[in-house]
């Protein structure tokens, strides 16, 4: 299994079977796409070419003179069992079927997905698909999406893992992620999951040292027992965040027009999750601030929040925050308020919300931080640095987090910090670079709150299974304190 | 009352005590960005200075050859009473105190306050602050905040005026609505309320033809009875949204130290807002993504949404997103699916949500929203218009919105249409060509479906107050159709 996941991802060799010299069609831009990163050897299949895109242009998979780890399958419907036998007997390892045209327009394509299963069996292929928009790592520059790049971002790599039952809510995150600066380990669209489904993917990514985090947008699961047991063995060793739709019975009903999945019951969706540790998004910007901090940040040992800010009203706001979410954000001790005090303008307040003022300057912030890190006090800091204001330096965010990750070092139990930044065009520059250096920053302070809350959730949850010090070990290795 | 609000928007001319030539002090930023764009007399007061940023000073206020309308002060507070004393003399309307050192510093700055306010109301002049970072009035350049430019965006004239209790909050949110694209009408930092108040704000902005929607962010108010009025005045004119933090012990608290404000218990804030239409905020993003869906569109009748999407996981999380709301994604009628099977391609689906899919072109989208908005089936419409995809044209901005202005010009009661666009550079090149042709867009379904709320929320208040058709015909002249 893990040999097949692996020819979807780092394949030695594509075939592309209807690979087109159209660029109105998809099987151009797969191959236009592919084209761009990949360095692996690709081969078109399409009887009716010599060169495509430069390439030389195969009449059928059969006529390649090499091995072929994964082919991609672009042609009608109709024409893929026939495609698909072929493939067996040049024994490809691993197809990603694009087309649809399957179960999800009826009867007639069920029997016709059924089809293709079974050879794909016989042969003892794997198959993602069909009616997918496939694969996308940046890392190996696999990417089988049709969107021209004209109009689509690819994300770069990093941490996060995205899986998504819906091909075209897949694009538009990926296409998001790239504008927001969120790298990806591994991007698969699902589609009809004839054969390859979720719990193989979690399976393979529990293994993959390039993911930290994996997210997932569902619609319904089919075999649920297999995917609950997946479920289980991996959120103690990673995190795992889905967003399942089809919540409402609306929602339920579109569903069935869209992939033609079961939903079930919401409940059982949400006593699952439950069960197995996963954490539930409701949103897309919430699935992927939350996966954003559990990337970067450890996992926090206990819920009390210190918000550590350079505008009050910001800090009022994440206290709200925080507390609706079922946070703590605790009052400090006589002994840290006096700490704090000491280094702190006259005018600031030392309680938490600890508030260094539109007056502050870069040490407050750097020194406070120190202080509430080694209180004992708080397991979750938000700091909210205002950077537009005179008194902040450009390098605060180089001077803030190498003091964070200096205590970290020190600390038996790392300190999580995350960031809310309100604000435009130069905030977010700042911003940027805070996410580059390790801390995510989020536009709002409720959004900032919500990833807290994950490092939160997720922490209770290795603690429950007795393995919060194991994951923070390897977690320090990877983040390096 | 009305002139000393209007000397704080649009002075003929405004004197600024404590004009600095020294660029660290707020004395030069406060002077330098009012130079920037307003054409008004500007006055630099300082006993010490012949000329600042290339304009005569003056050493008092009493010297100044002509009459003043505002003054901005940026002295030490102990100075202020003085000071104040002499516009009064100067027959000075309206003062803008930026200084702090008041009530937020305990019982001597309480003390130098009604002192302060004693002099405004011997000299019958109105004060904003103090304690505050002023007003910003794109449309007249007034700009009394001490953020550079460098760091801070200011956004462009438009619809939406915000009053805010923090003042850096207030900043942070001017930056952020620049890089958003949001216009501002007017931006008011309200400080520590000594005189002017969100009362005298909203008796004003009611009557403001620059204003459509009123925002604000909020902490305590004093005068509770004379801000209930002012809001029940408001409401049936123009909508109001509220953003009051203190919702939670915890932040009622961190109230206290920042603006001294006695938040007081937050269901009477929220019995309030009920009872004087006011629509609540949660956060900020929630607070703009609902004034600029009340700001662009009209409001709507009813709660029944149509859902027009080009991805199918979208149309099911904007239906899970509206149902959570509470509101209505109904089911159409055969004759309305009908119209609609007729036009979509035959993979689509007609049903609520209707799923045109990723192999739509322009044409699927506009004929669509034409049959949905005359179907009289529902009240609102999201279109999800995925813009990556090959299908969709540059043009289906402009062809699309051109038809929903044709629908709505025939329609007794136009159809609030509004988008949810998830995406990267290209497709927010696209949104926010919609957005600037009148349709308000979001990055997510869940954003855009609390816009959808917002809309029909406002309806049902108009309704309620039998104003609405007043509402919508006032709406269409400002809107054209």
């Amino acid at each position: 299994m893990v040999k097949a996941i692996e020819a979807l991802f780092n394949p030695r060799t594509i075939a592309i079977i209807g690979a087109s010299r159209n660029p109105q069609k998809p099987g151009y831009q797969v191959l236009y796409n592919l084209k761009q990163k990949y360095k692996g050897k690709i081969y078109p299949v399409n009887p009716n070419a010599d060169k495509i895109l430069g390439l030389k242009a195969y009449p059928s998979i059969l006529d390649i003179p090499s091995e072929v780890d994964l082919a991609v399958i672009v042609i009608p419907a109709e024409k893929v069992p026939k495609v698909a036998e072929e493939c067996g007997r040049k024994g490809v390892k691993t197809l990603i079927v694009i087309s649809g045209g399957f179960k999800e327009v009826g009867p007639k394509g069920a029997e016709l997905e059924e089809q293709l299963v079974s050879i794909v069996k016989k042969y003892g292929m794997r198959l993602l698909g069909p009616n997918v928009v496939g694969v996308y790592v940046p890392k190996t520059g696999v990417n089988t999406t049709f969107i021209n790049p004209e109009r689509q971002g690819f994300p770069d790599h990093g941490p996060i893992a995205f899986l998504s039952q819906s091909g075209a809510f897949g694009i538009a995150i990926l296409d998001w992620a790239t504008m927001r600066g969120i790298g990806i380990s591994k991007f698969v669209s699902l589609g009809n999951k004839a054969d390859i489904d979720e719990a193989d993917l979690l399976e393979y990514l529990i293994e993959d040292k390039d993911t930290r985090v994996i997210t997932m947008y569902i619609e319904g699961v089919e075999k649920g027992k297999r995917f609950m047991e997946a479920l289980k063995k991996t959120t103690p060793i990673k995190p795992v965040i889905a967003l399942k739709s089809g919540r409402t019975e609306a929602g339920s009903r579109a569903i069935a027009s869209h992939t033609g999945s079961l939903a079930g019951a919401d409940k059982v969706y949400d006593a699952v999750f439950k069960q197995t540790g996963v954490i539930r998004a409701y949103g897309m910007e919430e699935l992927f601030d939350m996966a954003t901090a559990l990337a970067l940040q450890p996992p926090a040992r206990g819920n009390r929040v210190a918000i550590l800010t350079v505008g009050g009203g910001s800090g009022v706001m994440a206290t709200d925050a925080c507390i609706e979410l079922g946070l703590n954000v605790p009052k400090l001790s006589e002994s840290t308020e006096e700490k704090l005090r000491k280094i702190l303008l006259p005018i600031a307040s030392p309680h938490n919300p600890v508030d260094v003022t539109g007056s502050a300057r870069d040490e407050h912030l750097v020194e406070s931080v120190e202080v509430l890190m080694k209180s004992g006090e708080v397991d979750i800091i938000i700091w909210i640095p205002y950077f537009m204001v005179p008194g902040i330096s450009e390098q605060l965010v180089e001077k803030f987090i190498e003091r964070v990750r200096k205590v970290n070092k020190e600390l038996d139990t790392p300190i999580p910090v995350i960031g809310a930044a309100t604000g435009g065009t130069y905030t977010w520059k700042q911003a940027s670079k805070a996410e580059k250096l390790g801390i995510p920053m989020y536009i709002s302070v409720e959004r900032a709150a919500k990833a807290a809350w994950a490092l939160y959730k997720y922490g209770a949850w290795l603690k429950k299974n007795n393995v919060f010090n194991d994951y923070i070990e390897q977690f320090r290795k990877i983040i390096g304190y």
